[in-house]
């Protein structure tokens, strides 16, 4: 029933809400004394400074392509655009807010109770995760209403207004879905912000730290964090464009992406019921195939209730991690998010039960969520350094530096096994319970409870910035040791996350490009359960789909070459502006005066906005020529390629670096000579190569492939059939 | 005409008594002094001791598949396996016969004049590059000659003997081709031992290198190649083993396998020629549809008498090369390498214009051979410090190791770009003119003077040796300036044809895949133009594909894992021996005792060797899990997403690898302090974390997807058609 899209609307609008409440409860707690406001004064402003340049770029681009699109296509769709844009730059906004609000009263709370601290970080995680997934809920749920007329079922037929014919670029008659098309336009606009946030993000927070390291402890031995350091505050402020910023915007797009092929995949069907492969499908689904205009929309709000569900169980979760008096607040963030996840699939397997289908979909639900966590797990094995191969890491990096990058690189490598084979029997066994429509649900599985996780994974950089504020204004040991037990009891379920994030973009990615499919074969006119040949039979342009495969596994690696010279080139614009600081003002060191933090946040937020524009072209520029120059099909390659390669090279690159970390924290504990020792100083060299793979490539990768995708649905309906050479000869 | 194989018979014949020429030219120059004379019987002694526990193992290993194959087969594809397998061993033996013939030949003639020192290195890579070429192509002509029977057309009928009904393991009856298996079986030997070749051999090497360098080098501040280091011998004996052994078995290997892929096509374009797709593809090969028998003969042996023409070629080349007077020695090396390709592109115009086809399948060839050409140059740039990317990498090298591993990683990266443009436009165009037929004859047009590649490839190592027994037999400073000299002018022709053996394998694995597919099909019983669906509309295993995509993706990545952990370990091994002797034996390190090479080289060897079985297992077992438990569609898209991550992967590896060690070259040659500044010191932790990548793992994933297309196509009658699941259920 239409009414059913009421519970999402609550749910969301609920959701935020609460994060008002969250909001007011951090305001309760005092940001400590004068010099902790001052620092945290200083990371705010620069992070504000960063958000607002970056908006000024999205606006101009955003505005930019919601007129191409409203040129190509209808005002809806532009609007659809613009409201994804907005509300993932939103969800920025909030969650940068909360967790630069959070930092200073973590770190004064930590003065008294770790208990209290805890709850602070928790709460201003929770604060960004609610908003993420109830604004990605609410614009979608939005959408359906404003726009109920190009959903509803009765002018879905392919006859109708719904799938117009209009002409082509080429003069050609094409057909598509309407709705299909907002709900593309509308996860478009949020993927294209992400990969803003993502890519800028990263090279914004890898240059500062690389900067601050390099002329900071190695030249002149200051420590972490140091207030002298006059790149240290743009360090702080870069943990929270990457780490908060960038990771809920990714996921963000994800979890949208995740849903919208579910919705594309469903009007296909829909529309197509006529079919009788789609009877099939349907059959196996056990969805009526003479469909009523009641189960239509209860089975297009069903992906809506299933979040609506993960939401409530986020809200539950976080509800007992505040209350739970527990000593081990490891146990306390594992637990809740544990109940969270189990209380989504129970939600979940409530709403399908409920709905004119049969368990097939839940089952699908369960087996994504299930691969997430397999995926997460493996990372953290990897990538921890209470197991076996970061600690052997260690013990080769005492060896050597090289042997150290060579011995990550390996464990990176290895880690992609575990992962390949979880994502390939998840498809396999999704495609059995429901065929193509699986492997979406599968996602949604995977990204249920999204709230849950970026929750946890801002809890951590929270932690963080706390110790640095600790360190920055000089407070007690102890309160940086706290602070640090706090971050460090966020890392495992942290690793966990991150593998997720790769995880769930690989599954999201894939439904897309399923959903891709259908639209390309939908636009030709008839619906069917879309086939894509990697060799087909047509004898002299059945090379397009395999030379297209080729080209797709080609982008990621040189997407990821870009972001690499963009940190590199930007860590050396700022290592200039801070020994220049150090030679004008020698009184900077000796501490008697201020370095000028803000000459560093302003470099590192230009060239990092500036760096951002080559990689993103390249995203958004790749699916079109290769659609418009070898054809719709093709494209279908291209994207399966760009996946593939991505997938693989997002594992490796996470997992090398994460290892080479945590073999650098292993050693500073002691391990092999322990700070300072040999060993210690190859680590910091396996760590700088690291750093870069895991926090800048390794996230973007997860983005480029949706973003791709994405594009390439929106403008499915454009691309001709054949190649051009096949046009013309 | 089945006659013209007697061409291609006398060719290979005269180019095996050639290559005794040039091993009579060779005995006819000194080998240099006493210490001299030692040195080079050490390493030649080191290189059997490891050559003849590889042939152990091989022999072991091949029989024991033979009689497998014999089993499931027939006893004629056995002994078609035996032979590849004999004649790669055999070559790696010829090779690594005239290389450690030729290295002290060279270092005594440097005594006296370069062109001289110039000739007898040529002449010794002649030796291998002709025997190579030689030997593959012999091999292939006496199966084609005593199994006249198998091919003949008169039986090639889809009901014939040659296509014999048989019952597969579950009883069910499949057809295929007995000629097609012959050669395929033929392949699979060659490849198998290309990859215990390659695998073996760069674990070897590396391992060597990496382990004189840490304790020479680094801990006791030796040079290079000095007497009192116990790893000495076995670095260089690692040179011979990796870059002879290794590289040539390579390229037979993709030799072989793009003429076999050319091979199986045209045989089931033959057998299904009354299918009308494929009637189609025949008219636009300008093939008659009423083939005589002549006409079949002379396809068949087309590219045995294009790579004829290759050989003849490559010994004008070589004439060339020997005789030139002029002082630009690199202008000889290059200007030899091109009359070759020039000379053998006449020889394959001609040919085909004789041939009863049109020009289509030339110019696949030329497309082929640019298109390596232009992958060969692109490595060049990225990697030679001649040019921007090098120079920058080692500005960036001198701010810290760690940055530069990151910039060395970020070039490797980037380098894919033009590779990646250019294998997909060389299959659009070769797929333009001669359909799936002519991605085989591109691969074949790559490698059709490979006896001249290889032949320059391993003019390198020879200098390269020459100048370790210089170092060695402590010659006047003026004979290794020389050497170096010489090992320096083929560097670039070196860089250029490893490029080029990337670009090949891809292209060969390609051919291999596609002829796998028509394997696959043809098998089914009818003959038709393969396609294999990405998404298949078959509801509920459709997705099997793609989830084999995901699989075949993955495969590389653990691959290169166990590669570089095999190193580092047989590293470890290494450098507690050489810990030990030191610490034994002071005097050693005084220069007054000698030290024992030979425990070295044996624990080498006996790592190396061992540490080779579980990469080369996964290689054969994989496929062939993937094809019993998927099905053989399945299998074809493992294969396609091996190949596009083995690719990346490759081309990553090798670049990364070859700029890291050319920045370091560039610092020692005195930029940015040179030798022994802080920025050298970095240079060398860069180039040993390239090392493993360029020398073990770029080369070694050459062959993967090769070797695991060929047993593809062996076993492909075997397959199911459907997964396991959809069997039982």
């Amino acid at each position: 029933m239409f009414e059913l899209i009421l519970i999402p609307a609550l749910v969301s609008g609920f959701a935020l809400f609460s994060t008002l409440l969250f909001n007011r409860y951090l305001a309760k707690h005092e940001p400590g004394n004068e010099r902790m406001q001052e620092l945290q004064r200083h990371i705010r402003e620069g992070a504000w400074t960063f958000m607002f340049e970056e908006a000024r770029v999205f606006i101009v681009v955003t505005l930019f392509i919601a007129l191409i699109l409203w040129f190509l296509f209808y005002w809806e769709i532009a609007v659809a655009f613009l409201l994804g844009a907005f509300l993932s730059m939103s969800a920025g906004f909030i969650g940068m807010h909360s967790a630069t609000f959070a930092n200073a009263r973590v770190t004064n709370a930590a003065q008294k109770s770790e208990h209290k601290a805890f709850r602070i970080a928790i709460a201003g995680g929770a604060i960004m995760g609610l908003a993420v997934a109830a604004l990605a809920l609410s614009g979608l749920t939005l959408l359906v209403i404003i726009f109920k007329n190009a959903f509803d079922p009765s002018t879905l037929t392919i006859e109708s207004k719904a799938i117009p014919i209009v002409s082509d670029i080429l003069g050609r008659k094409i057909n598509f879905i309407k709705a299909a098309l907002i709900v593309s336009a509308y996860s478009m606009g949020a993927s294209l912000v992400a990969l803003f946030d993502r890519v800028g993000g990263g090279i914004y927070t890898k240059a500062a730290d690389m900067a601050a390291d390099l002329v900071g402890k190695a030249e002149k031995h200051l420590p972490e964090d140091d207030p002298r350091n006059p790149a240290s505050i743009a360090d702080n402020v870069g943990d929270n464009v990457g780490d908060v910023g960038g990771l809920g915007a990714d996921l963000l797009e994800s979890f949208v992406g995740s849903i919208i092929s579910v919705i594309v995949i469903f009007l296909y069907l829909y529309v197509g019921r006529s079919n009788e492969s789609i009877q099939e499908l349907l059959k196996l689904l056990g969805i009526p195939l003479s469909i009523s205009s009641q189960q239509y929309w209860t089975l297009l709000v069903l992906p809506f209730l299933i979040i609506s569900g993960g939401i409530i169980a986020t809200l539950l979760g976080i509800a007992y991690m505040m209350r739970s008096r527990s000593k081990n607040l490891q146990g306390i963030l594992m637990n809740g998010t544990r109940l969270s996840a189990l209380i989504t699939m129970l939600f979940a397997l409530i709403f399908t039960a409920f709905s004119p289908t049969n368990l097939s979909l839940f089952f699908c639900l369960l087996v994504g969520a299930l691969a997430g966590l397999v995926i997460g797990y493996v990372a953290e094995f990897y990538t921890s350094y209470k197991h076996k191969p970061v600690q052997k890491l260690a013990e080769e990096t005492s060896a050597g530096a090289a042997i150290g990058v060579t011995g990550g690189m390996a464990i990176g490598m290895l880690s992609t096994f575990i992962p390949g084979i979880t994502i390939a029997v998840s498809i396999l066994i999704s495609y059995w319970l429901a065929g193509l429509f699986g492997i979406a649900y599968g996602a949604l599985g995977m990204l249920s409870f999204v709230a849950m996780t970026v929750s946890v994974d801002t809890y951590g950089p929270i932690a963080d910035n706390a110790g640095g504020i600790a360190q920055g204004a000089e407070l007690p040991k102890k309160v940086r040791q706290r602070t640090d037990m706090l971050d460090a009891i966020g890392n495992t379920t942290a690793a966990i996350g991150k593998g997720f994030a790769i995880g769930s973009a690989a599954f999201s990615a894939l439904a897309l490009i399923v959903a891709y499919m259908w639209s390309a074969a939908g636009s030709a006119g008839e619906v069917v359960i879309p086939t894509i040949e990697l060799l087909s039979s047509d004898i002299r342009i059945g090379g397009t789909v395999i030379a297209a495969l080729f080209l797709g596994a080609m982008v990621p690696y040189v997407f990821s070459a870009l972001l690499i010279q963009a940190v590199s080139d930007t860590a050396k614009r700022m290592v200039a502006e801070i020994k220049r600081q150090f030679r004008r003002f020698p009184d900077i060191l000796k501490g008697k005066r201020k370095p000028d933090y803000n000459k560093c946040i302003a470099i590192t937020s230009q060239s990092a906005l500036r760096k951002m524009v080559l990689p993103a072209f390249l995203t958004i520029f790749m699916p079109l020529l290769v659609g418009f120059l070898l054809g719709k099909y093709a494209l279908a390659g291209f994207l399966v390629g760009a996946l593939l390669s991505c997938m693989q090279l997002a594992i490796f690159c996470a997992n090398t670096g994460g290892a080479l970390d945590n073999a650098k924290k292993y050693i500073e504990e002691g391990h092999y000579g322990g700070k300072g020792s040999e060993a210690h100083v190859a680590s910091v060299i396996g760590d700088t190569v690291g750093d870069p793979l895991k926090d800048t490539v390794g996230p973007s990768l997860d983005i480029l492939v949706k973003l791709m995708s994405v594009v390439a649905i929106l403008f499915a309906s454009l691309f001709p059939e054949l190649p051009f050479f096949a046009q013309i000869l």
